[in-house]
């Protein structure tokens, strides 16, 4: 059994963090807040994770959008930005990406990720849908957004 | 020898990005406005290569971005973003993505990229900066940015 939790912001986590993939100026910048004391030692962040014996072995960042930037949807309303959504290689086919990614649509939110690597069938088995390519927002992106009742996309 | 050249867009060149793991909505987009005669067979793309042996085997996309949407650069002004630059495995470690990126500076503007997947030092050799990361601005990226002469960084 393991359970979708909500990581903290301590030096435990950000040394977790290292494990990964994808590392870069989020991750230093929470490691400079928490330095700084700007954020406070196990603030909430914006990380889900999950453990396997005390082990972080996936996470993604789940990031509300207020709807006043809403560039995806109809009609237009807060959304989450999922990104970095990663499982380390010796603990992947166990379902932990599926279990996060259920984890960020239940809060019953839009979510709108950006499918990499040609991760196309996963997101399309996860239930998302990929927009029409518009180059000036998506900027060389390929967003997948996954759709509550009653949201349908903008144009 | 070799040479940087501009990609124009035919379903060769659609054929050859396929070769090129990120690969996704933009380059569909490309190929419906081809098929819907949206775009001209042989129209300019976005995209830049370079040619071994008649083989595409690195390439990049260049995107100008109008100044009023610049969120970077101080004085605000036109800037490009740099994604998707890729060589092919068996074509590494000849300087094709030193061409490259060499190449998008030889237009004088600022470029903004997004590093991924560790390749920091890759973008710190070529001159490029890391930028102060805002969650709002940023989502997730690791915005490295190269700046002209008389070019600096907005806050």
């Amino acid at each position: 059994m393991f359970e979708v939790r909500r990581l903290q912001i301590n030096y435990k986590t950000l040394e977790e963090f290292q494990k990964f993939r994808e590392f870069g100026l989020e991750e230093l910048s929470m490691k400079e807040d928490l330095e700084a004391n700007i954020v406070e030692n196990d603030s909430e962040s914006p990380f889900y994770g999950i453990y396997d014996n005390d082990l972080l072995v996936a996470r993604m960042s789940l990031y509300k959008i207020d709807g006043k930037y809403d560039r995806y949807f109809q009609p237009t309303q807060d959304y989450y930005e999922l990104w970095k959504l990663e499982v380390l290689p010796d603990y992947r086919k166990k379902d932990y990406g599926t279990a996060l990614v259920n984890h960020a649509k239940s809060f019953g939110a839009p979510i709108k990720t950006n499918s990499r690597c040609r991760a196309d069938q996963f997101w399309l088995n996860m239930g998302f849908t990929p927009v029409k390519y518009n180059p000036m927002r998506d900027r060389g992106e390929n967003p997948y957004v996954w759709l509550p009742e009653n949201v349908g996309l903008q144009d």
